[in-house]
């Protein structure tokens, strides 16, 4: 069922809805028996992320809205002599880990009958909801700000979907697209807890590529925190359902541009304050006040976790170390990576634990971001 | 071994040589036991070209150097009606399947003690060579046509490669590269035979994920042929094992601005003739002489297989079309997907068939040709 975080009112999985009656932001939760993780039958399935289909709130018999999502290379490597390994998550099929999510949402859509939606985006989750609508049939439009990545921008239009370019603040294009969700579904990938029943699958396969066992340490960037509450999702169910022993410790990095988890914690808070942002070339975390600010602080907290901000000097050293591994990934993964050192040097991570990083975005999808920085340096 | 396609010259395989003495190509062949494939064994492997270990020529305990590439997704889906499936190789860590045989190169190079290489491209082989030149420790200069994409000569620095730009054709980036070649070695990707010892990891991953069957029919884009003749050998080496029945008919598609491989067939000769080319958007198959011409004659000949033509509008149509369906993939590889029609038109493909459509490249390193084609359309 999803049920709403604020009021806690319940709503069968079949309803459209983006929140609840109240305004606020829903969640599923399971009814009855919880998911179900059959080792021998995930090996056995295919190679995206509906091999975890017996963890996936779908009715039976529903046909999933697949490109083939999921199941990316988790790579060992070190940084800065420590030992890590990079979650390549870039290689979903979009170019960016939002097709975990995109494909369950758009797999729940079209089973509800719906034929219509509008989403906002700085970008990743823009092409990836435009993707998966395409291939689900459904019509699609995207509001983006208008200083998104003009790869972003071209790939979004090519899947067929209406491209609409609002000026101003990210917050203002959620703004527009609130205005415009009068007249047909907001499916956004912020509000639908479908989404996160898609991003949780990062969780399952991070266990599953380890030998069915958690790290210990998951790093990844957070802005309006997706991915971090998919993994504390995915990790939760491991868990309860007694094929973990443990939850790893989540790691939320964000630009220190813009850094209300950071500040969050620091000051004690329950929910993220309303931050005043500055430019940051990490775009895909630029969120000064997150829809699910809340919750991304409960997964830090109950994990034992944190969040660390980063400079943007230190965001664009860290993006060409990974280019110079061979790892090309938009400056929002960066992000990620320069944390490490810190981690390091705060005694975070220890040498010799299991540390996961997140590579979430393309380097190729901010080609224009790159290449200015190349010139520059 | 390494063994002369002209003259029949044996080498040892850890001579790192990118032609034989008489200035043929070179191709590898098996000295006594030929490639093992275990299904077990391959099944529980890792989820890279590194799978199918006991049919690649390395020594034992040689490192591969890995990104990841490989396990792409295999898709099933539709093309104007015809069932076919599509071979998502654009998954590839940097956007292209060159990444299988530039994985295997690095790997090869670095075993042999090689420091540092040059190598000419169109732009994607430039790409993944330097990626895994990166992370084999390589020192890597690159030679690429002016004309490349902005996107692949972006991503080719960033990987720490030193990037030339040579004007004019792709040819003349190849002449450029050889007079170059005089202090380092020429790693080309066209010429050194264990890239097709990388490429052919796609016939092995078709036979796996068809439930270690083949296909009827394997449709690509060819114009130095490292992806067709790399199925040609991969599929030859599961039908010599016996663990493949038959071969799959093997189709190459050309731009018809640039189309010898049609030519040769259509007029019976045994060598590609030398065409006069005109441009073409499908950069990735922009070759007039290739390399090896008559092998990859020899490739669709000897698996009843052919060679078709498509007009420049055609291919922009069938970018559309795919990107429509979700696929985001560059010209080169949408060319290959306008060539199912006219195979179906001439009864060269029958419905029923399994049908399998390679999409090779990322259309995230064409976004300026793909943007500019959106604005004209």
């Amino acid at each position: 069922m999803q049920q709403c975080y604020v009021c806690g009112r319940k709503y069968q999985d079949d309803r459209a809805l983006w929140r609840c009656e109240c305004g606020g932001v829903l969640e599923h939760s399971w009814d009855g028996e919880g998911p179900v993780f059959d080792r021998e039958q995930i090996t056995r399935g295919p190679g995206s992320i509906y091999r975890y289909r017996g963890a996936l709130p779908l009715a039976p018999g529903t046909e999933p809205v697949t490109l083939g999502e999921g199941m990316t290379p988790l790579l060992a490597g070190e940084w800065n002599g420590l030992r890590v390994r990079y979650k390549l998550d870039y290689l979903c099929p979009t170019g960016s880990f939002k097709d975990r999510g995109a494909s369950l949402v758009m797999t729940w859509l079209k089973a509800a009958g719906v034929r219509a939606i509008l989403e906002d985006s700085s970008g990743n989750a823009g092409a990836s909801m435009a993707a998966y609508a395409a291939a689900a049939g459904i019509q699609c439009q995207i509001f983006i700000p208008a200083y998104a990545s003009a790869g972003k921008a071209a790939q979004i239009a090519a899947y067929g979907a209406e491209l609409v370019r609002v000026p101003g603040t990210r917050e203002d294009t959620t703004r527009a697209a609130l205005q415009a969700a009068e007249s047909r579904l907001y499916a956004s990938h912020n509000w639908v807890p479908w989404f996160l029943e898609g991003t949780k699958t990062a969780a399952f396969e991070l266990w599953e590529q380890l030998g069915w066992q958690v790290p210990d340490v998951v790093v990844c960037p957070a802005g309006y925190g997706s991915f971090l509450l998919g993994l504390y999702k995915g990790f939760r169910e491991l868990v309860s359902a007694g094929v973990a022993p443990r939850m790893p410790r989540l790691v939320a990095v964000q630009a220190a541009n813009c850094a209300p988890l950071v500040q969050a914690l620091e000051q004690g808070l329950q929910d993220v304050p309303a931050v005043q942002k500055q430019e940051t070339m990490a775009e895909g975390i630029s969120c000064s006040k997150p829809v699910r600010g809340a919750a991304q602080l409960e997964a830090l907290r109950a994990t034992g976790g944190t969040a660390v901000a980063v400079s943007e000097e230190e965001i664009r050293q860290a993006l060409w170390t990974l280019a110079r591994k061979g790892l090309y990934v938009e400056p929002t993964s960066a992000a990620a990576a320069a944390a490490l050192d810190k981690l390091r040097a705060a005694g975070a991570v220890a040498d010799g634990e299991e540390v996961v990083l997140c590579l979430t975005g393309t380097g190729l999808k901010a080609t224009d971001k790159i290449a200015a920085m190349m010139a520059e340096a």
